[in-house]
């Protein structure tokens, strides 16, 4: 796979640091490469369930953030990134000092971008997947002012 | 459907009320009826993608917890409520100044309930369906200390 | 909700009618309106799963017709329709005499539209729902020799 | 990964004699391994959609039957397998002489396995992957008469 244009990256980065919710999850940029993006998050109570690992929701967040910059790196100068779907599935709890979130296209289009990803959680020197996406990411053009 | 024990409104509230995640987004809970529950959240610019609206994975939050929490509300005393998985589609974008989650289960057993929800962005008066679940939720036993 | 163009209904069955799929599984249209259509199956023990209900496959072909025709519905004459992804649900035993599928449009757009159905079963004079869907389909425009 | 138990894999094959679906649409096993099944299928015209390929359906039961025997390896001899949802995306047309299904176990636990698969197109000496497949399965026991 091939960067969608010579300024993908930046793009990518721009729009990652616009987006208010990273910031407020402390998720990062942890690495990139066309068609894969890895971001990651520490531990933090303030996005906890009621067991006090993280919540369902802000897992998918990092999932789908990972997913949609990959996808967004294979994409044209014009094309914004919009997620149109996807499906997560929770085989562990979300128990960590840290969380890596990858992201990977699978099969991209002009149009839609089928994308999957992970999160693994990271405990001391141990690592486990406790959840997976499968996303479709659409390519909008024209969004721009 | 009856709710699973007379404290089930109790339970669920004060699960809900230790999900640091739910403060920190600022959902609370607008309804409960047994099998359905409602959850609601002003626009919060912490929570944005880089166009300025919610961010995907936080509108996940409020529906899978509208959805797990009515999930809860039909399940006996012993037992607490885990996500296994759910697929959610984004029909347009979070653009509002409040949103309204709601969950609803479709089939409850002893240990799987499916469930279904929406969320709803309020501009005004006008209400717009953005985002739809579907969700199945696991009922764990003997998690408690 | 309107048809995507006067020849929606007659499209929609010649491209039903020339599946093989659906006549090997003795799949029928019941009624076609904008955005919905129904098809209905006799019970048939060449599709069982070992239980000697029907398979699930059969039953997602079901769901994923009723719901791909009932974009069509609305898609103009240049398009044909093809299935993005689904997620599919099995809530109980595909047991019955005959299966009805149901597919509804609960968004449409020039590109893609969201749909949602279900599969009920029924025995003598009883229904149930046995399992769900939701669906994302595609315009295609350009395929037609 | 290991077996469930000594029978594992004659009891996987004998289920999967006993499915009329399986013959029906001329699938075979291909091979198995603990928490690994692959099946076979030649192109078959009965089961094709209106563009000529296989319909999505077909390449589903195909999908779902792999993983939900991948599943089976790994359950104990009382345990009977149910498929409790997958979310299926389809990526390129159903267009080859022959397809394979692959299943693969993620993580298996007592009551829930968490699988995912992809059906891969056959067309002289070309492979592609066509669809991947993400399924929760469930392991029923007590269901034998």
């Amino acid at each position: 796979m091939e960067y969608g244009d010579p300024q993908s990256v930046a793009r990518m980065r721009a729009d990652f640091d616009r987006q208010g919710a990273m910031q407020t999850m402390g998720i990062t940029v942890a690495d990139v490469a066309p068609g894969r993006v890895i971001l990651q998050m520490p531990f933090n109570p303030a996005f906890s369930q009621h067991h006090g690992f993280v919540h369902a929701g802000t897992i998918t967040s990092g999932m789908d953030s990972a997913c949609g910059f990959a996808a967004l790196t294979l994409m044209d100068a014009e094309s914004e990134v919009l997620t149109v779907e996807f499906k997560c599935s929770f085989m562990a709890p979300a128990k960590g000092q840290s969380f890596r979130f990858e992201g990977n296209v699978i099969k991209s289009g002009r149009t839609l971008t089928f994308t999957e990803g992970r999160a693994i959680a990271i405990d001391g020197t141990q690592e486990k997947t406790i959840a997976t996406i499968t996303a479709t990411m659409m390519a909008v053009r024209g969004l721009k002012p």
